[in-house]
C-alpha cells in the first residue's frame, strides 16, 4: 500500500467518534481502535461462497481497517449481478474461499479518512466493481476514467489485498464496506438507494458502450439477452432516443420488454428468427453470459456497424467463426463496466431522467433461490438485497 | 444460369475463330464447337486434389462452355496461397473432388462471349477468388465492389456451378479458365505476369482491409505472420506512408522483413516478445492461418485501434478472450478479399508504384513440394505456377 493511503489511525478515529456521537455508527467503525490499543480491523457480516457450489451462507469476517483515502460505508442494498454468480462458481478462473460477493452496493457514508475530502459522514454512497488500487492518490486521479484497465486496480471481490485480513477483497453482499473514496460514487436524492444499486454495475456497463457508440436519436440499437443489464440497455438507449430491437430468449419477457420502450421484442428461440433483422441494426449490445452463436447474432448488424459483447461467458472464452465476421463487416468489440467519472454519470443522468430498473428487493435469505432465478432467467430483472437483513 | 447468360454459341465460335485466325488460340477453344455440331465444352489440364491428403495430381477435365458474358482464358501463371491448401484438405468443410485449385490467375484472354466489351481476344487478363455470378450482367453491375459477399457469388474452385460439367468451379492451376467477364481484371504492361498473380489474392486482400482503415503516413501499422500475405501487407503499408512492424515466427525472415520497408521485425517466439508493443499500434492485420493466441496480437493495438483478421483458421474457428478484448478496447473484425473495383485498384496501384511480390517461378511438378513448404512456413513469399509446365 502507498504511503499517502497509510493508516493513519488517530485522525481516523477521531472522526469515527464524532460520526459515533452523531448517532451516525453502526458496530463495524467502532473497532478500528481494538480494546488493546493495537491497530483494528472492521467487523462485517455477510453471504459468502465457500466452494464453486453457487451456494452462499451466511459468514462474519474482518474487513482492512480504514486507511486516510477510505470511506467506510454502512450497506443499505447490494443487488445481485450474473457476474457474482459466474466468479463464485469459478467460471472465470480459481477463487479463493470464502468470498463475498456483490458490486452493486449503496449504503451511508459512516467514516472518512483524514484525506478525504469529496464525502463526508452521512453521504448516500456507491461502490461498484472497483475498490481500491495500488496507486497512491495523485497518480490514481490522472487515470481519467479507465480505472478499470488500470493494471494496480483492486476489483470488488477476490482480489489480493495486502491489508485486508482474509487476503482478498471482499464484496458487497455485507453490512459494510472499506472503500478508497476515488472508487465511491455520490447518490442523488432524486433516486432511491434501491433502484440505485443496479446503475453502478449494470447502469455502467451497458451506458458506457452505448455512450462509446455515440447512440443518437433514431440509431437502430440491439440489445441481446434481456436480464439485469439488458433491460437497462434497452431503457438507456430508448431515452437516447434510439430505436431498439430486443432478442430475447423468454417469450415471458416480451410485454415487458415492449413496455421498457423497445420498438420489438425478437423471441430467439431459433436462429432464423433473427434473418429478418440481417444488416439492419446500426448497432448491438450483447449481455448474452455464455457461450452462444455469435455469428447469428452480429449478422443483424449493418455492415461497418459495431458489436459490443459484455456478457463474460466461461473462462471469457467467445468462439468466432471469422468468415461470417467478414462477411458481416462488423467491428467486433467488448467493453468491462466504465470508469468513474462515467460511473457518476450514469447515475445521474439515471436519476434525473428516470432511467430505473426494475427491481425485486429480497431477504438475505432468498439469495440462493434468486440466483437459481438468475441462472434460470426467472429474474425480472434485478434483484436487490436489503442489508437489514444480513 | 440467368437468359442473357446463355451460350450463344454462334457469335462466341465466330470470335474464337478470329483468334485461332491470329494464332493466339490455345488447345482449349477449338473444342468450344464439337465435332458432332452439339454444344462442346472446353478441355483443360490442371493439377488437382483428389482428397484431404494435401497432394495434387495431374488432371484433364472439361470446363463449362463459355457463354456470352464469358471469357475464355489461357493460363500464364498461378500462384499459390494457402487458402488453395485448406480448401483441398478439407479444413473448411467436406470438398467435392477432384478439385482444381487456384485463385491467383494471370494470361491471355483467347475468346470472348457476345456482349463482352471490357475485353477483348489478346488482352492481358487477371482472375481472383470469384469467377461467376448467378445474378444477369445488369444486377451484377450493382453490386458495387462487393460481389464476395453477395450469395449469388460463385468462386474459382469448390463452388457448385450448374453448367460445369465436373459439377463445381475449377481452379487456376489448368491451362485455361472460363469466366465470366465481370470476374476479370485487365493486367496492365508495366507489371509481368509472374509478379502480377499474387496480387489477385494477397494483394486484394491486404490492400482492401488496409484501404478501409485509411492507412496514412506515420500510421504504426502491425502485421502478423509473413508469408504470402503478409509480405504484401508489409510492402503496401509501407508503400503508404506507414511505419511498418512485422511480427513473424521464423527468425530467418528478418532480413527480408526489414528489405520489404518494415520498421521492426519482431520474432514472436515467446508471447512476451509481443509486450513491448502493447498498445503502440494503430492497426493490425493479421494473416495467420490457424488458431493462435489472438488476445496477445490484439493487445499491440492502441485503444479504439482495429485489429484485422484476414487468416481463415480450420473450420473458420477463431477463440477470442472477451475481458482481454475488453482490456484492449480495440475493434476486432475480420475480412474477405476484395470487390472487382479494388482488385483492379490494387493491380494497377502496385503496377505503377512497383509494390511487387517476392516470387518463386516453379514448374507443375513441384507444386507439392511447394505446398509443404507453404505449410512449414518456407516459402519466400509466394510460389507461382509457370502454365507452360502443366
Ligand atoms: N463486461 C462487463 O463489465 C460486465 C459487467 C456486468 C456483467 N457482465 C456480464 O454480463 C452478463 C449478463 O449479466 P446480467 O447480470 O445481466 O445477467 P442476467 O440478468 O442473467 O441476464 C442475462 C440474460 O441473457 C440471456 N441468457 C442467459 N443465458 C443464456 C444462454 N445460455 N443463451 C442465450 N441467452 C441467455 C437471458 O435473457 P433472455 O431471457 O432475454 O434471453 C438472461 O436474462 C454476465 O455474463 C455478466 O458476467 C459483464
Ligand atoms: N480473408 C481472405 O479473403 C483471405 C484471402 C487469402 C488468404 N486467406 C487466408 O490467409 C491466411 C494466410 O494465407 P497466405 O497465403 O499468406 O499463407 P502463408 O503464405 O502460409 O503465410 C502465413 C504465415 O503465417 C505464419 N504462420 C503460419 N502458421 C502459423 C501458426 N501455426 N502460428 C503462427 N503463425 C503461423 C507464417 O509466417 P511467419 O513465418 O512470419 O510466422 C506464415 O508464413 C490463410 O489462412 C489463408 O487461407 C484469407
Amino acid at each position: 500500500m502507498s504511503e499517502d493511503n497509510e493508516l493513519s489511525r488517530r485522525e481516523f478515529v477521531v472522526r469515527s467518534g464524532a460520526v459515533v456521537g452523531a448517532g451516525m455508527l453502526m458496530s463495524s467503525p467502532l473497532g478500528v481502535l481494538a480494546a488493546d490499543g493495537k491497530e483494528a480491523t472492521t467487523k462485517s457480516r455477510g453471504y459468502a461462497a465457500f466452494d464453486t457450489s453457487g451456494k452462499l451462507a451466511p459468514w462474519t469476517f474482518e474487513r482492512r481497517t480504514p486507511g486516510d483515502n477510505d470511506i467506510l460505508i454502512e450497506t443499505k442494498y447490494a443487488s445481485i449481478c450474473h457476474s457474482d454468480i459466474h466468479q463464485m462458481k469459478g467460471h472465470w478462473g480459481v477463487q479463493k474461499y470464502p468470498q463475498v460477493p456483490g458490486h452493486e452496493i449503496v449504503g451511508i457514508v459512516t467514516a472518512v479518512g483524514k484525506n478525504v475530502t469529496r464525502f463526508k459522514v452521512g453521504d448516500r454512497a456507491g461502490v461498484g466493481c472497483m475498490v481500491n488500487s495500488t496507486l497512491p492518490r495523485n497518480k490514481l486521479a490522472t487515470l481519467e476514467n479507465v480505472e478499470q484497465y488500470s493494471p494496480a486496480t483492486i476489483f470488488t471481490y477476490g482480489y489480493p489485498e495486502k491489508d485486508s485480513p482474509t487476503g482478498i477483497s471482499q464484496g458487497g453482499y455485507s453490512t459494510n464496506l472499506v472503500v478508497r473514496d476515488h472508487f465511491a460514487v455520490h447518490i442523488p436524492d432524486n433516486i432511491s438507494f434501491e433502484e440505485a444499486a443496479p446503475l453502478l454495475c449494470a447502469g455502467i456497463t451497458t451506458y458506457s458502450p452505448l455512450m462509446q457508440a455515440k447512440i443518437t436519436k433514431g440509431m437502430k440499437v440491439g440489445v441481446a439477452g434481456i436480464g439485469g443489464l439488458g433491460h437497462m440497455a434497452i431503457k438507456i438507449a430508448v431515452s437516447k432516443g434510439a430505436e431498439v430491437y430486443a432478442f430475447t430468449t423468454s417469450p415471458s419477457k416480451v410485454k415487458d420488454i415492449l413496455a421498457f420502450g423497445a420498438k420489438e421484442a425478437i423471441v430467439v428461440d431459433d436462429p432464423s428468427k433473427m434473418a429478418p433483422y440481417q444488416g439492419k441494426l446500426d448497432y448491438l449490445i450483447s449481455t448474452i453470459p455464455y457461450q452462444y452463436d455469435v455469428a447469428t447474432y452480429v449478422s443483424v448488424v449493418k455492415p461497418y456497424g459495431t458489436f459490443t459483447q459484455v456478457g463474460m461467458p466461461v473462462g471469457f472464452q467467445l468462439s468466432l467463426n471469422a468468415l461470417n465476421l467478414a462477411a458481416s463487416r462488423v467491428n467486433f468489440n467488448a467493453s468491462l463496466i466504465g470508469g468513474m467519472k462515467e460511473t457518476q454519470e450514469v447515475v445521474d443522468y439515471c436519476a434525473d431522467n428516470k432511467v430505473l430498473p426494475q427491481i425485486q428487493i429480497i431477504k438475505a435469505e432468498q439469495i440462493n433461490e434468486a440466483w437459481e432465478n438468475v441462472v434460470n432467467k426467472k429474474a425480472r430483472y434485478r434483484y436487490v438485497i436489503d442489508a437489514a437483513t444480513l
